[in-house]
C-alpha cells in the first residue's frame, strides 16, 4: 500500500488540537525510561511511539533497518540509511497511526508495548553530531550587529551578500533542552585602557535558531548542489546558540567567536524531518546582487516557521520576549549546504549547521538580548516588574517553534535552558 | 619490574642511527596489511609491532585493556583508558623490546605475527577526531600576518599577547598523509572594485603546524588548568593546515576561516606520546605583558622539536623551503588547554589541537609560502630552476620533525600530500 499524507488524516492516538505532533509531523528522537535503554521514538501527539518495541514486533519489515538501528543512544545510524529509507519508515509509522488502519490499534498488547506516554520518559540527545556548522543568514541580525558595532551607513559587510557566511562551532557542547548551564568565566576588556580582566560573563545572551541535520554526503572533494541539498537534510530543531558578548567582543578578531560560543549550545529534542515541513516551503526574498551561479536554487527552499522566545526568572512565570520567523532568513539551507562543500568539503551522517540568530524586520522579532535590549539600552520589561538588558542567574530561556497550515500544525516543542551561576 | 627509559637502552629490533623511531620513541597509530584488518601498531625502526598480536599472545597482560582496544581502526579505544594505562602500556611494549629482555626476542614464531615491517602496511588515520581546534600561537606569524595585511607597527592585534587565540575548524576533512588533495574551488574578490569571482583557487598555502590528540577531559563547567594540562594529552603529530588564501580574504571577516581551511588538512600517521617528548621540553618565551592568573604555568612546557618543509614537484627532487621550530610557540599547549576549557568547554578522547603556523624569526624559518614568499613578492626557489610563490597543482609538501638530544632522536615521520588540479 502506498501512503500518501493527508491533512485530514488523523491518528487513533489522541492528539490535541494544540499539539505541535499531529500525524502529519512524526519527528524523531532518543529516549529512555526507567526500565528501558536508550531508543528510538517518534511523537504523537503527548505520546512516544517506541521504534525499537515496533521493530521487535515485526511492525518494520521490509525497510532496510536493523534492530541495532533502533536500539540506540542516536539516529545516527538509522541516518546511515539515507533519505529514501528515513522517508519510507516515516511512512510506515504514518500508516500504522492513522485512524482507520486496525494492525497496530486493534493490538492492545502491542500498544502497551509500544506506546509510551512522554511525560514517562526522558530525552536524551537525539544525535551523535559529528562537526558543527554556525551559518549567519539573517539580513536583519547582520544588520542590527553593524549597525551596533560598525557604521550604521554600511551596516552589511562587503561579502555577505555575496556570501552565506558560516564558521565552525564546537560538537562537544552541544546539549539537550533541560540541561542547565553555568554561566561562563573568561578574559574581557571592559575598557579599551585597562588590560583585560578574569572572571564570570557579564553580558550572557540567546541567539534564536534553527539547525538542521544531516545524511552522509559525498566524498571528500565533491560538492552538493543547491538542486541536490534536500536528499542530504534529514530534519530540524530549535537551536540555542548561547553567547557571552563580552568575551566575544573581546576574543573574536581575527578568527571568529571561540570561548564566547562554545561552552554551550542547546537543541530541541525532536528531529522534524524535512518531509514533515514540506508543505510549510515558501519563497525566500530576492537577491540582488544577484547570486553566483552555484547559489542559485529553484522553487521554494524557505519555509514559514514561527518562532517565539520567553524568559522565565527564578520562580517567576515566564514573559514571551521574542517573536520571530525562520522565514526572515536571507540565505535558505540549499545554499548553506552548496557554499558548505562548494570548495569538496565533506559532510557527514549527524553533522549540525545552525542558520545564526534570526531576526525579523521590527524590534519584537529580533532573536537576541543583544537586539532586543540594543546592546543593553533599551531594558526588557519582564511580567513580574523586573528588567532584562542581558540573562540573569537563574533564568530559563524558552524557545518553541511551529508552522500552521491549513488547519495543520507542525511543531518543534521546546529549547528550555535554565543558566546557574558561575563556579 | 619496574620499567625507566634510559638513552643508553637499545632494542634488539635493529634501529637505523637517523631513525625518528628508536626504542625511546614508541609511537601509536592505525595500521593494516593485505590480508590483516586495521589494528593498533607501535613504530620501532622501520618496523611496526602490533598490538593486537601481542595481546592475542598474552604480553599485555595486567594492563587494563581489552582486545577491542587494539582491533579496531582508531586509538579512540584505547585513549579512553586514560594516560595512566596508556604510559603504562607504551613501558610494556618498551620492555618487551629492550635488547637484554628475552622474552618476545627469544621467541621467533611470536616474532613473526607481531614484528612487521612498515614498508608492508597502510597507515590509517590513527584518531577519530571530534572537534578539531586551530590555535594561531606563534608570534612571528601573527606578526608577519598583521605586517602584510595590517599596519607593520601594530603587527599584532590587542587581544594577541593576552589569548592563545583559536577558532573551531572541521575534522571531517583531517585525512593522513599520502592522501592527495584537490586544488580547492570557491569565491575569491580578485579586484575590491569588481564582485567576486568563482573558480579554482589561485593561492593555495600549506600551513607547518603541529597537533596534539586529547584524552577525555572533564565534564561540561569544568576547567583544566595548566598544571593538570599533561594528564590530558596523549601526543602529537605533524600537521599541514592547508590554507586558500584568496578564499580566506574574502570570506575571513567577521567569523573567521570558513572554507579558505575546511577542504583538508593532513596529519602523519604517528602519534608521539607526549612521555616520549618530556626529555625535550625546554623554557617559553618570557611573557610580557604578564598573562591572566589561568594561564600562568610552571616547569618547562615547551618543546624542542626541529620541523622541515619541502616541496616536490610533479616528476622532480624535493627543495627544503623552511627550517622550523616548535620550540618558536609563544603559548605553550598547557596554556591553550587551560584558555580552551576555562569557560567550561569540554574536551573529549580523540580531539585535536593544532598550534597554528610555526614560523621562526629569520624568513627561512617562516611555516607558510604566504610568508615565504612574501605574499608572493620573493619568489622561492626551487632546485631544478622553477619558481614557487605559492603551491602548483603536481606539487607535494612533505613536513617532517624530529627532537634530538645526548644521542637520541625522537621523530615524527613526515605528512606528505600531493596536490591535484581542481576538478
Amino acid at each position: 500500500m502506498a501512503v500518501s499524507i493527508s491533512n485530514n488524516d488523523k491518528s487513533w492516538v489522541a492528539v490535541d488540537a494544540n499539539s505541535d505532533f499531529p500525524i502529519q509531523n512524526l519527528p524523531f528522537g532518543i529516549f529512555k525510561t526507567s526500565n528501558q535503554g536508550p531508543r528510538v521514538g517518534v511523537a504523537i501527539g503527548d505520546q512516544i511511539v517506541d521504534l525499537l518495541g515496533l521493530f521487535v514486533l515485526g511492525y518494520l519489515e521490509n525497510l532496510p533497518f536493523e534492530r541495532s538501528d533502533f536500539e540506540t543512544d542516536t539516529l545516527n545510524a538509522m541516518m546511515k540509511r539515507r533519505k529514501k529509507a528515513c522517508s519510507d519508515l516515516r511512512l510506515r509509522v504514518y500508516k500504522l497511526l492513522l485512524s482507520d488502519y486496525p494492525d497496530l490499534q486493534n493490538n492492545q498488547h502491542h500498544c502497551d508495548q509500544v506506546i509510551i506516554p512522554q511525560a514517562d520518559v526522558e530525552m536524551l540527545m537525539p544525535v551523535e553530531v559529528g562537526d558543527y556548522t554556525d551559518f549567519y543568514s539573517s539580513r536583519e541580525h547582520a544588520t542590527n550587529v553593524g549597525t551596533m558595532f560598525r557604521d550604521p551607513d554600511n551596516a552589511l559587510l562587503p561579502n555577505w551578500l555575496h556570501i552565506p557566511v558560516g564558521y565552525h562551532g564546537r560538537a562537544s557542547s552541544i546539549i539537550i533542552s533541560g540541561t542547565p548551564i553555568r554561566r561562563p568565566k573568561g578574559q574581557q576588556r571592559p575598557s579599551d585602557d585597562e588590560p583585560p580582566v578574569y572572571g564570570p560573563c557579564k553580558l550572557l545572551d540567546f541567539e534564536l535558531e534553527m539547525a538542521f541535520v544531516t545524511f552522509d554526503g559525498k566524498p571528500l572533494g565533491d560538492t552538493i548542489s543547491t538542486d541536490e541539498a534536500d536528499d542530504y537534510i534529514f530534519g530540524m530543531c530549535l537551536f540555542n546558540d548561547w553567547s557571552a558578548r563580552d568575551i566575544q567582543k573581546w576574543e573574536y578578531v581575527p578568527l571568529g567567536p571561540f570561548l564566547a560560543k562554545n561552552f554551550a549550545s542547546s537543541i530541541s529534542p525532536w528531529v522534524v524531518t524535512l518531509d514533515a515541513l514540506e508543505q510549510f516551503r515558501i519563497p525566500g526574498p530576492v537577491q540582488e546582487p544577484k547570486v553566483l551561479p552555484y547559489l542559485e536554487y529553484s522553487g521554494n527552499k524557505h519555509i514559514d516557521i514561527n518562532l517565539q522566545v520567553a524568559i522565565e526568572p527564578e520562580g517567576g512565570n515566564e514573559t514571551i520576549i521574542s517573536n520571530s520567523n525562520y522565514k526572515h532568513m536571507y540565505w535558505n539551507m540549499n545554499q548553506q549546504l552548496a557554499h558548505h562543500t562548494v570548495n569538496g568539503c565533506n559532510i557527514r551522517c549527524g553533522d549540525m549547521m545552525a542558520s545564526g540568530t534570526i531576526s525579523g524586520p521590527v524590534p519584537e522579532s529580533y532573536g537576541s538580548m543583544l537586539e532586543l535590549s540594543w546592546k543593553g539600552t533599551k531594558p526588557l520589561k519582564m511580567n513580574d516588574g523586573s528588567e532584562r538588558k542581558f540573562i540573569l542567574d537563574g533564568d530559563t530561556v524558552i524557545m518553541k517553534g511551529h508552522c500552521e497550515k491549513d488547519g495543520v500544525r507542525v511543531g518543534f516543542g521546546e529549547v528550555k535552558t535554565k543558566v546557574l551561576p558561575a563556579k
